[in-house]
């Protein structure tokens, strides 16, 4: 991890777990916590909120994302996430992480007992939709299709 | 409003316009600002962010009510929400203040030069879909059924 | 409803407690059921399709309608519901409506017992954005603003 | 794919750029189709539908999907999208494709000139939250933690 010296892996998931112990899970008793850093050295926090109409339901890492962004940030650096066994993010948080985060990202999946892994982003969202893919000459680097 | 004596529209809607200045929206190029009210009397802001996945873009009063759960609220006193042309509220929105606010509890809609209106939450979401619903046997107070 | 001569409200609710028989609700256990009625005469049905993901949810209305607009309709006349017990449209389904729906667009709110009451979507999401509010310079209708 | 022998990944992309011509996308003006096969054999296909509220907007394959599990299918085969310039499918599509296919899931990603190329939903999704993950005391196989 040469590329991001200053991320303290064990001290985000920490923080995360901190963060856990305020969802706001009556529906699923599933609760989550995130913690992400940004480029200037801050770390937002972010537990899931959930909604009796279950699709308004937001998860931790989004909860997280959303603060830093709506702070100021347009980058983020690392993610964290704490679930009671290991849960891995979803494909919409991955999707919203990469819009503000690196493919070599480091996201770490803990759980409440406070062990981790480390995958980056593009491990878990790979080949992901871009806002490059919204303008319709892109050909971006899919070069193996048939015929 | 006897009934929310310390609650200052104007300045909840001027902290609205200042979160709007850090709006996210590249794809809409509409900036949208909020600012949350809670009862133990702290003001939490949001932003509009945006995604180049359309369904993953979160509006500024979900952001603001976001970050006020997941510090510990729990119920949520006042709204106010700036656009650069008095849009109102989104119906997701009303859904989510719903699950935190109650029927009285004023939203205030502005504008970005500092104009604004008042409604409740009753008369931006009248029979509002609530957590009381889930429960199968509730009938509630909807007794005007045909037949 | 002289302008809306061929709806048949209680055909679009049996329609709509058909539609309930295939929700997929392992995780609410709250089965809903919706059918549309759109210009052309044609009713699509749908019914909530769950997720592991609660945020991925989707509800009865919506999956009807968006089938109803995949198929190439652009407006719809009129919408059925049928809850447990009366459930009212959530926030989200009522901004989903305001894109497709006339103002006086009825819906008709139903139980699975047959018995169902009617609302006009301008009842259900009064002042709603739109796709109007999303041009900057739209003033609108709002005339009552404070200052 | 000897597993899946009655996959004809050509007719079914070809579904998905029929119904990509009804795309509701005033907005993005990013026209998307899809294609769904479940296990019965039927194909259901879907297109994006945008909204003014873009939270609201509602993906392609997401829409054929909702069709088919809305008509009684709980499994899916295969999924194709079809975009202008071979965008990929976004992460909560992908969450979606979870709850009801298989790792193996062949996702056939294609442009509207007809040529595609082959994905399986592991691929897409490495390490995907399931409903399995909902149960708190699953451990599943996620044995590389550090500690």
């Amino acid at each position: 991890m040469t590329e991001f010296p200053s991320i303290d892996a064990a001290q985000l998931v920490k923080q995360a777990i901190e963060a856990q112990q305020r969802a706001y899970a009556p529906y699923s008793h599933y609760p989550v916590g995130a913690a992400v850093l940004t480029e200037d050295g801050r770390v937002h926090t972010g537990c899931n909120v959930e909604n009796a109409v279950y699709p308004l339901t937001m998860c931790a890492e989004r909860v997280a994302i959303l603060k830093a962004i709506s702070e100021g940030a347009r980058h983020i650096r690392a993610v964290a996430v704490v679930t009671p066994n290991g849960g891995t993010p979803c494909g919409s948080c991955r999707q919203v992480m990469q819009e503000f985060g690196a493919p070599e990202m480091p996201v770490f999946i803990g759980r409440s007992d406070g062990n981790y892994r480390q995958r980056t982003l593009a491990e878990l969202l790979p080949d992901g939709f871009s806002a490059a893919d919204l303008t319709t000459n892109a050909t971006t680097n899919k070069n193996e299709w048939n015929e």
